[in-house]
């Protein structure tokens, strides 16, 4: 596996935003390529430095350390440690302690990736067979744990104060979402309350960290740190709800299963907004949900009557709106490469099509 | 549930030594009690207090929260939250601070529980449904997730250097055991090397913890630390052999399925003797764990094949041996009654019947 996740997005995203005649953002993310390249590399070497190296598990649990390396291979768009190393160029940069923290948030997110696919029972995960699937549950649940203790020994040995708290605090609120996520599954009963509750808490959360991790090793006032905190939450809201309306993309694009989000019953935006407008939706729903293995052509067929109500516009709506909310939090901050570095994420986050 | 658990096990102790007439043994129970109640009957309600203010849990995922506390309402033997208390009683006693240790230490133990059970699809514990039975695999790993954070939480607040990295290294440390274990599933392959590896990370790693941390706050010197870093060492692996030793014992008394470990294909330290003995065994016990329900008597026939090797008596000379070792260091110690506790427990470990 040699291809850089975290350069690999932005490759997607130029693309992407080129097919789209968007040249504009094309432009802004050629630049934020550039500016940003190095770093990435950097990264991408800590994250594998990272998989090499754990010894104990070598030794004894290699299934384990093979359940995490799995997940860490396949390369996510490593969106959330971009996040940290942006923010850490307000001050000096992408430093060797930025970087353990950027690697530490992904560590996190994969550990939540690995505990999902187990509860979730998925069978694929940014194109491939999940590591549950290949490895086993257990050694996903292990591989989980240890990703995790593995991130907060990284926060602790950072020695800034008050992070290894807040990520904590983080975990804890991903956790309620999953919960709330839990309890609400296949019941068509959540609200929007519900819904920005779980998305808060599971997507925005960890982007939250991400930005004040970086303002931190960036030295910012308080001020500039609590604006970064906001970017990340609406950040992270936009994303979730990109999400929600990638989960009507296909299976070629986005590497998940087709309609996965649905078919697990999951609260997303499209479905309370479909449930608000057109109630009698519930039924078909609840009766598709209940079977084994829906038919693919029922499922396509509740997609694009979900589509009739308009959830999907008023999903994109959101999202626009959240990103808006994000870039006006980045009037707090001094005007230069990390802050336009910023905009251009936000902007391409509404852009990303997988 | 009104019984407090960490009265309970000593009571249940002193049952056990009247029953095999060792009088010196139930009166130092008697007397440890007296000294020790007053402060579990505090740690019984500090943990009550837990479970019940889990305020985000009990909004959205009353699931999550429900399987924890199915967990904690069984109450287990409390002996790692009990090692705290004793070895804070060399210094100041059981202050309110040593107390969150406590109850900290015992969450650990409860969220490895909540995992182990959903990895081993196991179905009772302490006589009782396993919390994945009754709300299933995902409420079990969130909630192990949660109880686990909830105690890194507690053992940041008390502010105490160093002793949240420690507890860190120990999840790593057990993380990294039932990796081992993981992988030497079934194989019959496990070598005493192995044994102790799993043994000391799995179980011993806790009580190490417990006894810092108890230690750390009575203000012991690093000398006193050490010597109870190393008591928690020699305890937890003569602990876990008793396990072992019961799992040859009746479902009745333990309240864990009859040789729910041997059905595992766990590695023991009577399998690991027996194997050593009579290499002919491995057959036989391959062909047994190879079927989906073997039955009850081809099992017990194994256990006596096991017995007649002679592998259980290795088990217990196994036990007192480390229980020898584990009152060498309490020398160490300033003689008193802290001191006194703590042989009372090292002595009763090798006659639990649970």
């Amino acid at each position: 596996m040699t291809q850089l996740g975290s350069i690999a997005v932005l490759d997607r995203l130029a693309h992407v935003s080129m097919r789209r005649e968007a040249p504009v953002l094309a432009d802004r993310l050629a630049a934020l390529d550039r500016w940003v390249r190095d770093d990435l590399v950097n990264l991408d070497r800590d994250l594998d430095a990272f998989s090499r190296s754990a010894k104990p598990l070598r030794e004894g649990g290699r299934v384990v350390h093979a359940a995490a390396n799995h997940l860490l291979d396949l390369k996510g768009k490593h969106l959330r440690p971009t996040c940290v190393a942006l923010a850490s160029k307000f001050g000096e940069g992408f430093t060797p302690r930025a970087r353990s923290l950027a690697v530490a948030v992904e560590l996190v997110h994969s550990a939540t990736l690995l505990h999902d696919d187990v509860v979730d029972v998925a069978e694929r995960r940014r194109g491939q067979p999940t590591a549950c699937v290949v490895y086993g549950n257990a050694a996903s649940i292990f591989a989980g744990d240890w990703l995790l203790v593995a991130a907060l020994r990284k926060i602790s040995a950072s020695g800034i104060p008050g992070l290894l708290e807040q990520m904590l605090a983080v975990i804890d609120e991903m956790i309620a979402a999953e919960s709330l996520q839990l309890e609400r599954r296949g019941q068509m009963a959540g609200t929007r309350e519900d819904y920005f509750t779980v998305a808060e808490g599971k997507t925005a959360a960890l982007f939250r960290w991400a930005m004040i991790a970086g303002a931190k090793t960036a030295g910012l006032p308080v001020t500039g740190e609590a604006a970064l905190d906001r970017f990340g939450l609406h950040l992270g809201v936009a994303f979730q709800a990109v999400d929600d309306e990638l989960d009507f993309g296909t299976a070629e694009v986005t590497g998940k299963d087709p309609l996965a989000d649905l078919r697990e019953g999951k609260l997303t935006f499209p479905l309370v907004v479909a449930l608000e407008r057109e109630p009698t939706l519930r039924t078909e729903i609840e009766a598709l949900l209940g079977e084994d293995e829906p038919p693919r052509e029922a499922l396509l067929k509740l997609a694009n009557a979900v589509r009739a109500t308009g959830a999907l516009t008023a999903t994109r709506a959101l999202a626009e709106d959240r990103v808006k909310k994000a870039l006006a939090e980045l009037e707090e901050l001094p005007a230069g490469s990390a802050r336009d570095a910023l905009v251009t994420v936000a902007l391409a986050s509404l852009e990303r099509a997988s």
